[in-house]
């Protein structure tokens, strides 16, 4: 990605966390990114054009931050063998509870995207195979974990934890739940769903 | 409650939903409600009070159509026996997920509020105590279910099945989950809380 374009996605990205996707004028993104509008438009042709890349930068930060991409970077946990698959899920779940900037601002505007796809379904698709594709991650682990679990109980389960995830964030980001309570009503989740699928066969 | 009064608190919950809190000027509170701004000031003093009381609206609201406040009304769900507190606690929180203007409405400008609070405290105490108040009406309930299990592991488990139910909400609004598989995952999740209690004993 060129440098302009990182600045123009991460600009909009601070812009959507801090106005909403209703607060996103290309004007007022132009100047956060220290670019003209024309170039805006150049890359990302109109509004919608910005909120859809805009979405893929968030969630493709939120790979990075959570070790989901492969990376580790400064992640307050250390990373365990790939070989755990429980502890790889720990991890990647957790990880989106962190004090960081970063973090806080990413989450947010993952949120406000949610919130505005209530009224405009310009980013339904997007959102909805995001979604899935977070789901689905989720649910490799958990197989992995529970080897003799019925597929329908393991995605029930995903559907369910990353549910649970962006209720805790919101919480959390909203400062009516500690983020240190937040990871242990997570981690609880993990546990208990684990606990289930293992104590079901195929 | 007078009926003008009345009339301002729903224009609030309806524009809140519509524009978010950013979105609500007293001006087009006064039009929505037909009142003049005098009057809202009148009320509800400045624009902190307005949201507030249209906080307690929206909660008091919630109550009525989840049948929490002890109303039946036009529920799709028969009222179990007082005596059954888990299909007393489905009821609660499925009646969280129906698709009518009203409960869209109140859920879309609850997560405004609460999302308004990101960056503006202003609301923080009262979202809190709501926030506990519902938790500790579900905790009440899974008691009452597994009347063995420890406190810590009822408030733990109550906390995350209204977070998950905040979760599934968001996106069963946003379009991303159909309201009946949004239904199915929240009935999943109390079962597997309340098996996970029953496992338990103090």
């Amino acid at each position: 990605m060129s440098d302009r374009r990182r600045a123009i996605l991460e600009g909009a990205a601070r812009v959507i966390a801090r106005r909403g996707v209703r607060g996103l004028r290309v004007s007022d993104l132009a100047a956060e990114a220290g670019v003209s509008t024309a170039l805006i438009y150049y890359h990302f042709k109109d509004r919608t054009g910005i909120l859809r890349h805009a979405l893929a930068f968030i969630s493709d930060r939120a790979d990075r931050y959570t070790g989901a991409a492969g990376e580790v970077g400064a992640a307050p946990f250390a990373a365990p063998p790939a070989a755990d698959p429980r502890r790889l899920l720990e991890r990647i779940l957790l990880l989106e509870f962190q004090d960081l900037p970063e973090v806080r601002e990413n989450s947010t505007a993952w949120g406000e995207l949610r919130a505005h796809t209530i009224f405009d379904p310009e980013l339904r698709d997007e959102l909805t195979a995001a979604g899935a594709a977070w789901a689905e991650e989720v649910a490799d682990l958990l197989a992995a974990a529970c080897p003799a679990a019925p597929g329908a109980a393991v995605t029930a389960a995903a559907e369910r934890l990353t549910a649970l995830l962006e209720g805790l964030s919101s919480r959390w980001l909203s400062g009516l739940l500690p983020v240190g309570h937040a990871r242990d009503l997570m981690r609880g989740a993990i546990g208990i769903e684990i606990g289930r699928l293992r104590s079901l066969t195929t």
